[in-house]
């Protein structure tokens, strides 16, 4: 179901007014983490002035050690839903847990299956008995096929609207947290219908290569970008090193509007309509 | 609390009578799913009647395809009681989603946690707050200090009978299914006071490798071996290229009886009682 | 020495009138290896015409099997120079032999270092005594830091003039020959004053991935291209199926032509003088 | 030439009186690099009184860098000479150059490629025309199948006397220097006819890690193992954390004496002649 049935079979999804999949380039900004609500409404509002379409930010955050801060929780729910109307953007979050997915449903727009459970097939066959769009990340070490078939166990319960996410993978290079790989990006547009977008953020773990990479990735022909800011990078609570200045994602959305063209895509900057 | 406080801290886990990380090494046997009950029984029947410690078989099956066998699920739990009663060996499984550990539990002596599940952090805590030893698999591309971080999610919780199980990560080479890394025997031992296992079958997806390979783990310093064997491989319904028949399984053990003195080790088989 | 002394430190090299290094992007194209006249005349033709700089084509080819074809070694370095006195565009070719540097460094314009011997000391030290630039590709297995000493084992020696190209690292995934690592483009430019240069041919393996990877490189900040070009790919001796068919080559071209300003650089084709 | 011809085809190779390839275990041992004639002569006496049958050291070092220590060259190959004339055992330095082949063929009795020249065919091919054996090491990132490859290139020129080495595979992995790939030994027995070792110096990086990988080699069913032993490893000029102490050199040759005979080889001490 994954797979393409002619070369021109795409899939176009919407999320609060914004679609993903077509001419249209999609833009989700927002921080790693939830920490509290003047750094979500800050940056959430930085994001959404600068033409954003969806806003992320994680209330559960899968963390190598059980000592990291693991996330606001249900109260981190509570404030992206506050964030939400605030700013008018729809909101994207991850889900870790078959018992959330209920919960979680509740308060966002989009589920986001992050890297470390992609294969976590029961978890992908609750997101798929969902009634929103889920956000896929490529797991670390999984293969294109690997990844096509993820996405299939979401598809086959039924729930039709996947978007893929290349976020890096695990090699030998120690220079870069992980190793984006943009050739992901011809590959699946080529064996699938479903949106697929990069996440440069976690794909290089390094500010100032974010941009770079945001550029290449739409170049390859993504979709759109996942990508972290932060209203203060410097005390964030987790990804800190990789996150935006606000003032940075500015000057990249606007790199990406002359680059769009460029290469036959567009990207109209979300209206934004502050409360 | 997965750290070595002194060079000879050393936990032993009892698992019905068998202890793992002591001078005896154990050894865990079986099919990778259950499939039936002639199946099951069978191939339990081989396995202690050759020494056994502990019967394995999956009746939950983390497959890459939504369309491939997904196991017997609770049936398989079944089956599995039933093969523990008939030849009075302790049993493991793997549980895949947090709302099983509760029910898995009843049915088995350990409970596994597979590679794809190494960091799904939701299920590390759950099996951290069971009452039972918990096998935990090495993620395919995990590093050895994210094990050892996986480990402390479930001892932080309160379970200390946590059975480390390095089975091959992902590398480059195409020539064997999984790359099965022994560098991480002396590796974790250096660093952890808990049981270090190997799984030759899927550490290399070669029946004809898996000798080599537990004798090379166990004279790395392993404490025991996780080894599929099936009674009919060419019939398995999963990894039937890497099961032992049951008479090179028999082979196996008479020639591990023989290494393990030579490297300061020894195994006794278990005194079969079938029913 | 390779590495920047400042962040507006860098090195402009000239061959034959076309610089790198600069605003400018340079553009190497041609076959893989050079089989015979016509092939390699007929190549060398289209790709001036529709814009190339340098002429690339192979007369020693490292080959995993003895038994594959290697090259038509001298007479190919023969044909090489015909097709330079044809088009007037300066070639490069691949060295792989300390004994061969002074013949080959007679006939072309750029010595090429192949990925192979990327970690060939005694190689990279006697190019680096050579009067030619050197186009030093990244091992397969190499991380950054190490690309950067080999080049300053060229650079010690006395030779300055040193391009760097990212042709792929070796990973677990299968879906392309290599894996095309552009995070390295913005690293490179960060950490050395060198020329930095893309080939996607290798780096995918599949002709329908070089114009998507290629559009990316450009857009992650690479000073140019180098791409397989072949007039007949189906009858290629080596490397057909990532070979462009001349008027992929001339598409290609016109699309980065465009993409070019919009990223801040700008693609000037050369002045085809054919004879 | 390098595959099997039937199941019980294996090549064994006499160096020096000891044979390579048969049930008797080859070890070599020695420093990494020949430092000065102290260091030589003073390691070499240690590791033939406690039994090893080659001595190494190299007098050509590939180093990362350019401004590390080189190796001593020619100076080097005297040294060799040297402690080859004292402690009667033949002696196994690597050569990196194609102009160095002959030169080299003159002092040593083995031929060594290193891991970073298994790729270099101008090399293999002036090696396969030598009149010494080749001790030919596995590319970092080579597969099983480019390594048979690279042992043919040398037997096709005429040299078939090819010993292989696997010394450690680059992954993702940096608890140890290199991931030592011991299923590279069960994989490559059943495939080729030629002696396989194992260098769990390189391997590992460890000096401790060398013990239990050495045990899990031979277990493997290596038919030998390099090793790295320096007089005094806290003064070595490269690799000195991998390097066994004499005496750590001495406990692991009567563990493996105890070892062999577990899994059906023996190992027994080449009788030292010392002048």
């Amino acid at each position: 179901m994954a797979g393409k049935q002619s070369s021109d079979h795409q899939t176009i999804i919407d999320v609060g007014g914004s679609k993903i999949g077509g001419d249209e380039l999609m833009i989700i900004a927002g921080p790693c983490a939830v920490e509290n609500k003047v750094q979500l409404l800050s940056t959430a509002k930085s994001v959404t002035k600068y033409g954003a379409h969806i806003l992320r930010g994680g209330a559960f955050k899968p963390r190598s050690s059980p000592y990291s801060f693991q996330g606001l929780e249900e109260e981190g729910l509570h404030l992206l839903q506050l964030a939400r109307l605030e700013t008018g953007l729809p909101v994207v979050t991850e889900v870790m847990d078959t018992r959330q997915v209920e919960l979680v449903g509740e308060y966002v727009d989009i589920l986001q299956v992050g890297s470390r459970n992609m294969s976590n097939y029961p978890l992908l066959k609750e997101v798929g008995k969902a009634k929103k769009p889920v956000l896929l990340k490529r797991g670390m070490n999984a293969t294109i096929d690997e990844f096509m078939w993820a996405a299939e166990y979401i598809l086959s319960r039924g729930n039709d609207r996947v978007i893929l996410c290349e976020r890096g993978i695990r090699t030998f290079e120690t220079a870069y947290r992980n190793t984006l790989d943009l050739n992901a990006i011809p590959m699946l547009k080529s064996l699938t219908h479903l949106p697929v977008i990069v996440d440069p953020s976690h794909g290089t773990g390094h500010r100032w290569m974010v941009g770079p990479m945001a550029k290449a990735a739409i170049a390859a022909g993504a979709d759109g970008l996942q990508m972290e800011v932060h209203y203060k990078p410097e005390e964030a609570l987790c990804d800190g090193n990789q996150s935006l200045y606000p003032e940075d994602f500015e000057k990249l959305m606007q790199e990406l509007k002359i680059l769009a063209p460029a290469i036959g895509r567009s990207l109209s900057f979300r209206k934004a309509v502050l409360h």
